[in-house]
């Protein structure tokens, strides 16, 4: 998830934000995004590399909340053309229904999905990408990674709030896992 | 969804809740709870009767809001007990994932899913319950129809918000749309 | 499914296949091919025309066996290209896990779905396809159906072996069951 | 997948399926046996320890062949009942989808799932058994695993024909993936 407010897209305040945190929980979304071959299988995943605010290095998907009065495929459009640019093309899956619903707490013991801002309910879906994607000025790269790359601990290391498990269970829910 | 603010378990007063719908969507949970024969397959669903403000009778679904704090399938238990009684014994899937996604906006023509209160974002699952089933104060009845008498226009005409639609694609799920 | 052998394709003789068909189940995929607009929602769904061989017509799915040795995605791809062409560009979804399972056998009253030839164990997808389809020779025609059309008891009419209730399992799966 | 031939229940002799082993794809059924707390979540995972051939030991899933015209769940119920025992009461998913779809081929570099024997496209699911389970002449054992335990790579080097990777895909599927 992003690091910051969504000051601009958001239509909260970041103090009417920061009060309703606390009173319920957020709605957000989250994609991986892929490169597919022509059978559909996947051969790429898409990780944002981010400078943390202490400064090291973190890989992470695209993500964010969903606004009132937005539609849930509004959002994944909006958060992945943020987040890869606006000519990504993303392919957005027909099916209203996420591979997974991750619940992210403050409290990092709850689920082991930690989001130190607020409790979070995400849907996360994979979606395949077509066109070129030029990560946005809130990430320092876009890299391309292969299902075999995924699975080097270095590699999942560099994520952070459990953002290596919902990878992980992204590759196997395409299947591949290894 | 119940057609009043869950006063007993939020944590929120009601000038509270008011606030936040304005703001941010709410996270929701829906159950269609079904019977199922040795082998799996749904035999009967339950719907619930209630009576509408109108004094009119109205079919419905489980259904609540996920709390701040609280886990999905906490809040999916929370509302079958509080629906179908302390005894209905309910299988929760192993699998985070609902079968589909429901938005629910108060304008009626954004997806067809209406709720005049606000903005809801449903996670929706079906779940079978083994136990005796003893319908809440806020309702009249559980009632439990077979597939067939599902698809009967009638019985479809008595939900409200687009649950008739909710209960067939539960039913589709499950193999059982006629 | 195609109303005869596919001689073409298959490594079995009619005979070999004969002879097979009585001791195990066939292996099918099926394919709902679908129009999507730029958020990923479904805005028509293809289904092919078809003669039966009484001179009657009928609407059908993509549909067909996948082969010894042969992957399911390799099956999925060639079975779209053989009914819709090959620049309909077929947009397979990366997860291996068909939306339904749907088991067809020449006793109509076993599951609803019939097919006189065999007992099939049917993998159903959802595809997106963007490219021009040009119906096989099989086919007289694709018609493209919006939800709404698809939603008509006439058109249903024109399905069968339980193709109607395939098709709308499609439509509460993309969530546009009407 | 068991180590032979299913004389048993098979309507066919040893040679009747040799024969058609090489002509069409099996269809096959695999089970991971699951326990789970009162909110569905899993807390353990069940598996099969068997010796092998040359005497060393391998741990399994439930799996086997679906008999001609015999259904799906008919087949899970029947294998789940063969290596759990009579009273091991499997709670089948409503749902005919499996969560995933593994293709076995002789050849252990298709797919990396790997079965000696045939090609099988084989539905998985997740079943959680509620009664007292008794392992089968053919299995030694069945150990109850958490998740924790599941992600050991000495438990994972046990397994073979890529069940290791057909294990960690369930508990990523419920959401357990360590």
């Amino acid at each position: 998830m992003p690091d910051q407010i969504e000051t601009r897209t958001s239509w909260l305040t970041g103090e009417e934000l920061a009060s309703v945190r606390d009173k319920v929980p957020m709605v957000y979304v989250e994609a991986l995004p892929v490169r597919v071959d022509d059978r559909g299988s996947v051969t790429h995943v898409g990780l944002l590399l981010r400078v943390r605010p202490d400064g090291s290095l973190s890989r992470t998907v695209v993500s964010g909340r969903v606004l009132h009065g937005e539609l849930v495929r509004a959002a994944l459009v909006r958060h992945l053309e943020k987040d890869l640019g606006p000519v990504a093309l993303p392919r957005l899956p027909p099916c209203p229904a996420p591979f997974t619903v991750v619940e992210y707490f403050p409290d990092p013991s709850v689920t082991g999905f930690h989001d130190p801002r607020h409790h979070a309910v995400s849907l996360a879906f994979v979606v395949p990408v077509d066109g070129d994607c030029q990560p946005s000025q809130q990430s320092l790269d876009l890299a391309w990674l292969t299902p075999d790359e995924l699975a080097d601990p270095v590699v999942l290391a560099e994520m952070s709030g459990g953002h290596d498990r919902l990878v992980r269970m992204g590759m196997a829910h395409v299947g591949l896992l290894h």
